[in-house]
């Protein structure tokens, strides 16, 4: 590219109409001038040929992604990352703050990934290492999308809890029980405790574990805890298939007495679960299986907060993100931009509950907690109850007096002295951890 | 683990069923012991905890992922990438194959996607850096997957064209250009020699072009050109868009005219694919938009050649991919795992025409003819027709003027001797190449 040509992807945020822009935020490893580089871009991203042959035009001042901000952040001799790339150096790390016109493709979850991040994202000149660390909306454009029909406080006002986080569990064995097995466990939990018997992220509607029966039972089974307990309870069913399957199998799992229904997001994709969203009438759970393939590395990929801005606006009630603590391999700065993501403003966006999970059990209660500040979150066990040494309703039982000691201010140890199913917890889980599986 | 919960987790090809399980081809780099750290990426992925408390029961005959092999191929003093884990050295990086017993969720793409790339994968104990490999289906699978309807041989019959590749066209400006302009360049392509006039993967149905006007306006450019040439042509249409639109915009662009139908494979979510082939009437050609962001780099994340096969077998007839050359930073092994993939023998499913592309012109047709060492793929330049300084009529001449220079066996320079189209294209395209944007 030519400087007068390098020029026309630059522009100043005053200098344009704020509502018909996203605003991306990239980290990105260049080699040659970063200005060109950024620029090559911008064009890669929007109208990367701007002009036919023989004709005097320039689809830029409309079309084109500009950046808004670049900032050469270091230089070194290679990139982060070894990759197949005819070495220029040296290599120049910068963060490039974009506009991006989204009438490009208008309000459309498919065709704003294939834009930001796209080919043109990864297969720019002299930019093999990419991620995209945040993206920002314009009104305009969230006016167009559904968000959450429910989000945190309907949830809350579901469950008639308004003061704590939301406890959930994930029924285990996760794999190869039958229906009967799997309610009877999830009675327990709802009993001892649970808000929400959740079933697991691989638990599909499979033969051996249908979803008619399975949801026929633990329908039945949430309105007999709701009973015993005298408190609103959830099932909440996977109902991850096929999109042409979704709002059918959500249907027949609210027939039978799901009130809340869990979708692999990224498996099943942001759009369909939009789909799902303008069809159901309960609240939309989302699991993150496949979103650590791009997001874990810090240099390279998209960033998990996009990710759950994007399940946010898709209509997820909640998103089950990865959580604290050495077991998930996920830095706190990460689990918390994530939780940010669920509830930062965003006009006309219900906040969505954050929950981020991995290897709870009651001993993690307190410093999720402590971590987020808030009491809105959502907390989700798996072995840490239904491994309990003492069966699923002392597992559930162990996290809701965990919560009583943290409400208290007393240590869930002096806490434990009291309350046989939170001592067994500590025993149990305290030196290995509970093993994930949210 | 312990000893004999870790022997739970392995078993030889020869003891199992090979039609119930899939076969999975794993990178990992692991701390601790390799073999307890492969058992815990089993027991992740299919059924985690395998007994309920106060049971004496064992899930894993049945339902457990088991490794087939574990080969420790070095040991390092750190991870290929920095990763957030607490480390222990030294790391192992392995390959382990295993054995997935695909009843644990069925013949469903997002329940695939959920257990062999999801959380299992990515949170297994001990094994921050993982890449899934290959992945392999056995007939039984393979036979409830409808795969693609027309495939090479159809999308031939369609052009009648059986002895040389497929010249596809990105018409170019891809975004901001008017129904009306676009259906003008295509024509000239077509009319030059192209086979397919395709939409850019960036182009929606946006107001500014409409899928209808447009689709109108290039199916009849189309059947012109069909009449002009007295040959066979194809208007591929982009119909990525919400996956509850996609099947009414296949119905009007082929009401229209167009005979193909371009789909973003990931941004739109291979399901959803899945959904549309059961509808569609016309070939589905897959753009890779997404796809980089978990498979470039070589020891992270999923490899394409598992995207390309998942493509195919969700159902589409052509698969675009990254190709050959620097500019596309891809290692040509990695384009031919994909290339391979297409063409592969699967029971059952034909074979896709793989179009390796970017960054492609006249000049580049026969090193990926030589690569490949076949005819059966789609050549699909943008800027290497639409940005050709004769106009895209030229551009198109100058591939089909290439491909005679290739079948001939005589440099295109000797061949450029007698045909200026050709003779243009190297002058402009021969030092910079041509960018991409397939």
């Amino acid at each position: 590219m030519k400087p007068n040509e390098i020029r026309g992807f630059f522009a100043s945020w005053e200098d344009l109409e704020p509502e018909r822009y996203l605003r991306l935020d990239y980290y990105i490893e260049c080699v040659g001038d970063p200005e060109e580089a950024a620029a090559h871009f911008c064009s890669e991203q929007s109208t990367a040929q701007w002009r036919r042959v023989g004709y005097d035009e320039d689809l830029r001042s409309r079309f084109a992604a500009k950046v808004l901000e670049l900032k050469v952040e270091n230089t070194h001799s290679d990139f982060s990352y070894p990759v197949r790339f005819r070495r220029r150096t040296p290599v120049s790390a910068c963060r490039v703050k974009i506009a991006h016109p989204y009438a490009n493709f208008g309000a459309r979850i498919p065709n704003l990934i294939s834009a930001v991040c796209g080919e043109g994202t990864y297969f720019s000149p002299g930019i093999p290492i990419v991620k995209l660390l945040d993206i920002d909306f314009p009104d305009a454009f969230l006016a167009e999308m559904e968000g959450p029909a429910f989000g945190i406080e309907g949830l809350r006002d579901l469950l008639q809890v308004y003061d704590r986080p939301i406890f959930f569990g994930v029924i285990k064995p996760n794999i190869g029980l039958d229906p009967l097995s799997l309610s009877d466990l999830g009675y327990e939990g709802l009993v001892g405790g649970l808000d929400v018997a959740k079933d697991d992220e691989m638990l599909a509607d499979v033969d051996w574990c249908p979803l008619d029966a399975r949801s026929g039972l633990l329908g039945k089974a949430r309105r007999r805890a709701e009973e015993v307990t005298a408190s609103r309870k959830i099932y909440l069913a996977n109902i991850t298939d096929e999109v042409d399957r979704l709002c059918a199998l959500h249907d027949l799992a609210v027939k039978n007495g799901a009130n809340a229904v869990l979708v692999n997001a990224m498996p099943v994709g942001l759009s369909a679960v939009r789909m799902l969203r303008r069809h159901a009438r309960v609240p939309l759970i989302a699991h993150f299986p496949f979103i650590a393939s791009f997001s874990r590395l810090p240099n390279f990929g998209v960033h998990s907060r996009v990710l759950t801005k994007l399940q946010r606006i898709a209509g997820f009630d909640a998103v089950i993100t990865p959580g604290f603590g050495d077991r998930m391999m996920t830095a706190d700065e990460d689990v918390l931009a994530n939780v940010d993501a669920c509830v930062t403003e965003m006009t006309g966006m219900r906040p969505c509950l954050p929950v981020p999970g991995g290897s709870d059990w009651a001993g993690t209660l307190e410093v999720v907690y402590r971590k987020l500040g808030s009491v809105d979150f959502g907390f989700v066990p798996g072995r840490g109850v239904f491994g309990h040494p003492m069966g699923p309703r002392a597992g559930a039982a162990s996290v809701v007096q965990a919560w009583d000691a943290c409400r208290k201010g007393i240590s869930i140890d002096d806490h434990a002295a009291v309350n046989p199913e939170l001592q067994a917890a500590i025993t149990a889980f305290r030196s290995s951890g509970a093993p994930p599986q949210t």
